[in-house]
């Protein structure tokens, strides 16, 4: 099981790169690592931080695809850039899935480009993973598809509950669709139509679910278009990151609070590493006709770990195969 | 200056409405206020919790509009419900603004059918007003209208604009646009050309933001269309409730951690306090030919006091006044 990894994705690549894969060597089993970047680079970072690149495969890349180019440049000016070049090597089977944490954008044009959608879907989704007060949720589509047709809904459903069930392990996964109101009358022509088609699907649609129960933990897949997908997922880190930033003011505020602070030490930790979505992996992009995964962009070494064991389940479980078995 | 307030609306109506209006008689000079429902059941209220109805005027309405009537059912069977009697003491002049914690869909087709649009405005919206890190944020729209045209977005950020100039006194209100990224280029059609009028508007006009910047206080007024504006709104919601639950269950995890609890007293008053947006009253109706202000369902006595002083201050600042002249 080989996992090509984009080494120059990610604000602190490649350090943090070579440091995650460097754990998930030594953590799983059976996991074999293809790195891809500029070798000259990776070896003098490796060298620099102590990092073992023996048991990896390198595989050159003169350019790094930057998060502010053009996406479709990936198939033009960048297809030499680290993540073309990981995407073809997943596309020539050199390799069981991809792990990149460059250019969202770029890296959908590329997996759609490079290694093609699985035939019959209609378009990839950005699935990122978030915590909720009960565990956690499949988001599908995060943002990658802005205008989306009711079918494509349909199908984002049934992908995600195909990864929640083997990934996540939940049985018989609660798919909902985001809307203005829980009732089935609810919503635009999009939510209208693509409720009838989720509630004809072989799947366990509970039916519309309202922003506000998502986090509450109200399904485990929660069904978008890329637009209000990205508004529910960009909201909740918003308000994420506000209560945190608050949290600490609080705790900094006077040796009476730093006391306090000290004594939920334990509770604290334990909070951050529910509310950490890291401990999921990555985005995967269901639909594609491989594994490919999206890491955050500030993933720590910690982040891409994960993100490593999230790609050898996405493999081992067949997820993919399970999907073309249920389109 | 008289605010005409529904009493039959909300989680904890009519008690809470009728305290609420009685601290407001309390606290603003040169207030008025007239209730509207069953005036036998006020009265008997009233008796029972020690509330002095005596400087209110009581208007009898026999109904009550449900929250899961069909908004629409205002205009015909349920025109003698309290909220559809307030809106028409509204537009035959006998006061100044209504306030309602009822239905949202039917203060939206009520006030629009009974105190008509202001005219040239295309559509009403639905405006919350929620905490940030640096203050607090106009949400226009939170959720009134699913499909927009671009030039009802333009006329949102003009109005949110003067709110928030006006009410919160802020100087020059940064609007932004909600979208899936920064860039001018990003999103749909609906956001490429509602961009491209809010540049040319006589607004402080940001650009877009994305949804991760509004909590942490991006700008003073968002714009989107009502259903993004939902996902938006609820999202934070949700958000906000599962950190206040997973606080609460740090804080009583064990006696060590109660006593944190306690010696970290004031600031959680405090937060709780900012992160408070009743404390701002409720959400205004933008693009109401009168002042009408939907309150939050689960309004307490408070909620409903801030609410009657956004109210006061809706109409003693010329709101509607200012947007007739700039539209």
């Amino acid at each position: 099981m080989r996992v090509i990894v984009d080494a120059f994705g990610g604000d602190d690549a490649p350090l943090a790169v070579l440091q995650g894969c460097e754990l998930a060597l030594k953590e799983y089993d059976g996991v074999e690592i293809t790195l891809v970047g500029d070798i000259p680079t990776m070896k003098k970072v490796a060298s620099e931080h102590q990092i073992d690149l023996s048991q990896m495969e390198l595989i050159q890349a003169d350019d790094i695809f930057d998060i502010h180019t053009d996406p479709v440049e990936i198939r033009r000016s960048m297809s030499n850039s680290s993540m073309a070049v990981g995407l073809k090597e997943l596309a020539a089977g050199n390799g069981d899935a991809f792990l990149s944490a460059g250019s969202t954008g770029a890296l959908l044009v590329g997996a759609t480009a490079f290694v093609k959608r699985i035939k019959g879907v209609k378009r990839a989704a950005l699935a990122p993973i978030m915590p909720s007060a009960t565990g956690c949720f499949m988001l599908i589509d995060g943002g990658a598809n802005l205008d989306c047709r009711p079918e494509m809904l349909q199908q984002f459903g049934l992908m995600g509950s195909i990864y929640i069930n083997k990934i996540m392990e939940v049985p018989s996964p609660r798919v909902g669709l985001a809307n203005i109101g829980a009732e089935e009358t609810k919503g635009g022509e999009l939510q209208l139509e693509a409720y009838q088609l989720l509630k004809q699907s072989n799947i366990n649609f509970i039916g519309n679910v309202e922003a506000r129960d998502i986090p509450l933990g109200a399904c485990d897949v929660v069904v978008a278009d890329g637009f209000a997908g990205n508004m529910i997922l960009k909201s909740v880190e918003g308000m994420g990151a506000l209560m945190i930033k608050e949290l600490k003011d609080m705790f900094f505020a006077s040796t009476k609070t730093k006391i306090a602070a000290l004594l939920l030490k334990g509770q604290l930790k334990q909070f951050k590493k529910r509310m950490d979505y890291t401990e999921y992996g990555g985005a995967p992009l269901m639909g594609i006709a491989k594994p490919v995964i999206k890491a955050h962009g500030s993933s720590n070494p910690n982040a891409f770990k994960n993100a490593i064991r999230q790609a050898k389940e996405f493999v081992q479980k067949e997820v993919i195969h399970e999907i073309i078995a249920n389109l």
